[in-house]
């Protein structure tokens, strides 16, 4: 990246958080504001004469592709603000009804219901409501547009199935916290193809559930005896939590209070709870591997703390990719490569081997794969954002609660809990609203929450108990917060999805009809 | 048993109808009286002139020993309500809570807790606490005495786990209508041993949780091939309707309207979706056996549904325990031993073989094992209970939520419903809540409510996470029905058990300090 685009960068994020800081004034807002603070050196790179940030390992086609699909999906959610804020100035016009619909079907590819306009001239539009139907229809197009979007780096990714096969791991199971800042983790901060071989389920504080992963555990490890798949492959269960490395005490995570040393003893907690529970059911021979990563969101910079000889892992002793980065960037392609596989191999040293199933040389080669792969998005958000992200705090549009939306995944796009019920979800819901509270609902926008369930097409009954799964879940979210619910201020959407694709993506409304459509 | 003795248990069975009748009517109820209807004759067997009902494969022993257990544990409940009728004649007496203290000691074997007798002089005494209090009292010292209670009949019964082995299944899952009146379906109408290889899991309606029993379906089968047992033994779910025979309309399944053919339907379909849900994740080898049962609950027979060659399970086709014993009752032991066998062997023949995965003998000796079981059950209810239930309808003392309690199963002693929590278990507490209503809270007594959850002792953490888990159900059953909650006629208590028995029952209480008393 040469000098001249990054100072055009720069001004762009000036004017992003000048803005922000200008609609948290008049906002009367008193919270800290999640602005980035100026002037902070990045700790990766800082161009300057005779000095550019451009990494020989950085895959740059790579990131104008994921920017290009970065700025649509953004701007289908964001022209829904703009479409309405221009409609509510004509909101008592007599042809009110038809202009909104021109211009909805101009700008955002669809139209309102027409019941939602018509009596507008009386008390005025709801705009709540619109907003939510337009957040879901935008969810929807994303959804039905996936093959064109992700066609340009879907498979240009460099971490593929065969790269996790060959790491030694039928499964990568992730558990990042449910916070809107890690949902890119995927696509963007690991460069991680999205497929069967990984499973993604985010919890508040990456708090997430031992029992609810025993059953999934064991479930792949069953199938893949059952298909007589190779035995030597094993399963990796990996806790991300998160940090901001410029604002640790205001934007750190919420669930923890922004306490980070909180946050990673709490992940390395569960990872070994999950250990044991493995263990003591199956035999110790049977536990899987264990990984934790930290991730800082104001520059999408990986930390990775490998379990030591005696499968412990250690909250200060990580491989961190700000610093790989820092060294290697003025390095020929083949000798960066080299100076990061010797820092993991010293780091290894360090900690006496691995304390994995016999598979040291596969983890380790997963954390080079991962540590490599994510030199590329941190100059990504030198590029695209300035080095440090404009907003480096919450900036969700929505909540999605239940199973993942697998074809969308984006930096605070959407806050994202993984639930069966809200009875044991509530924690996850409630930081998320806890969240928006000060996001849209200040605004005056509403909430708009997704409840979304996978099931299998081809079990007789599946969809309908994911249907009603989605159904009763939605009813307890609207329970759970009665004051926004009556407001208006809490909308809710239930959709389902086949883990096949036969079914994309279908909305099915709280109760009523089952429309099937999108 | 001859005909004095069945002359005496009539007499009894008929004072208790008359009390029963004369309780419903003081009421002021409408329903329809749960008492058996008089004359009817039993369809196994009528004692006359030169006529006894003692089967040659009943074992008299055995059912000598469970009458006295459940005489045992029936009077350590019925002793409360009568205890408390004496209190409260003389609450207002000066000396009433030294009184209320040796009474309780002396007849129930505990204390009431000072604070709640020392007030009774102002307000009088809260009688809808002590109830539920003396409840879990009785619960608790059920679980400390488990082992001499059972120790006469335990090693006694029919059914130990080498049978079900040796009839080719490592797992029998079972999951009976959470209806109190199949409580005892394991020790009594089964008389089948409770052990590591048998799952019971009750639902209202028998309606099963798909997803969580391919779960619990995953986890036994990868134990065993990790362990290396032998790969021949196979899983039995095994799904248990009921009807009432002298009052089908009444008495029947409440979660069904009391409708038998939808009761078989539904449960029929349940199974089938297992089966189709393992098929399709795991390959369809590997979908476990499936078989129907049928409970009779005047007269606590059975009736077996086994899948014909094709796998389908008919409503109507049925091995029938009754008629069995009814065709058996005079013949020699072998004699009506070989009858039985080729009793179902002619059914499977009928049925064309049986739908299983290559264990057609296996399933066949195990339904004749039950069958022959069976057998000694009809006859304790002929010889204890008149043949046919002096309380054909509901009679529980309590309901149990969460894990089963496996040391405590008994006939109408507690509605027992399986669940993780009250939001997807809402369906099966409903059903509860409606029977009690028209139990318990219509004589003015609370609903006491056991939340109970096992965990295992091994693994760091599991016991706090059951805990925390029992209390968030305790308190999400509280706001399901705030009006009995407000009114003190619905109390919750929490408990906790380690599924290893390291420690056998603790009330953990519903969210101050965790106690571990009994």
């Amino acid at each position: 990246m040469n000098t001249h685009k990054r100072q055009m960068a720069l001004r762009r994020a000036r004017d992003t958080v000048a803005h922000a800081m200008a609609v948290a004034r008049g906002s009367g807002a008193h919270t800290v504001s999640s602005a980035a603070p100026q002037g902070l050196a990045h700790p990766a790179c800082v161009p300057g004469p005779g000095r550019s940030c451009e990494h020989p390992l950085v895959d740059r086609d790579l990131n104008a592709a994921l920017h290009r699909y970065e700025q649509t999906i953004r701007g289908r959610f964001e022209a829904i603000e703009e479409v309405l804020r221009a409609l509510s100035a004509r909101q008592h016009d007599q042809d009110f009804a038809h202009q909104a619909q021109s211009m909805s079907e101009q700008r955002l590819g669809f139209r309102w219901p027409d019941e939602a306009l018509d009596n507008a001239w009386v008390s005025g539009v709801d705009m709540a409501r619109l907003y939510a139907h337009g957040t879901f229809r935008a969810i929807g197009r994303c959804i039905e547009r996936v093959d064109a979007d992700q066609a340009p780096w879907r498979t240009r990714l460099p971490v593929q199935p065969d790269v996790l096969r060959s790491c030694g791991y039928h499964t990568v199971d992730i558990s990042p916290c449910a916070d809107g800042r890690l949902q890119g983790l995927l696509p963007f901060i690991l460069r991680t193809a999205a497929n069967e071989g990984v499973l993604l389920k985010a919890y508040a504080g990456a708090l997430f559930d031992i029992e609810n992963d025993v059953s999934d555990w064991s479930q792949r490890q069953l199938e893949r005896i059952v298909a007589g798949h190779d035995p030597r492959l094993d399963y990796l269960k990996v806790a991300v939590y998160h940090f901001s490395s410029s604002s640790a005490c205001d934007q750190g995570c919420a669930a923890h209070g922004s306490q980070d040393h909180v946050a990673i003893a709490e992940a390395i907690a569960r990872l070994q709870g999950l250990h044991h529970a493995v263990a003591e059911q199956f035999g110790p021979d049977m536990a899987p591997d264990l990984m934790l990563m930290g991730l800082d969101t104001d520059l999408d910079a990986i930390r990775i703390h490998l379990p030591d000889a005696l499968g412990r892992i250690h909250a200060d002793r990580f491989l961190d990719s700000a610093s790989l980065y820092r060294e290697t960037v003025g390095m020929e392609s083949r000798r960066a490569l080299d100076h990061i596989r010797q820092a993991i191999a010293g780091h290894v040293n360090d900690l006496g081997g691995l304390g994995t199933r016999g598979n040291e040389q596969g983890m380790q080669a997963l954390a080079g794969a991962w540590l490599v792969a994510n030199l590329s998005q941190i100059e990504y958000v030198i590029e695209h954002h300035a080095g440090r992200y404009a907003v480096i705090g919450h900036d969700e549009h929505f909540i999605c609660a239940g199973d993942l939306l697998e074809q969308l995944q984006l930096r605070n796009q959407f806050y994202y809990a993984h639930l069966d019920t809200v009875e044991e979800g509530a924690a996850d819901l409630d930081v998320g609203v806890r969240i928006f509270t000060g996001l849209n609902t200040r605004r005056g926008l509403p909430l708009p929450v997704l409840v979304h369930f996978a099931y299998a097409s081809a079990v007789p009954g599946s969809r309908e108990r994911a249907v009603q799964r989605g159904r009763r879940v939605a009813a307890a979210v609207q329970a759970r917060y009665p004051d926004l619910h009556a407001r208006g201020l809490l909308q809710c959407e239930v959709a389902v999805s086949d883990r096949r694709g036969r079914e994309p993506l279908s909305f099915v409304g709280l109760g009523g009809q089952d429309t099937r459509s999108h």
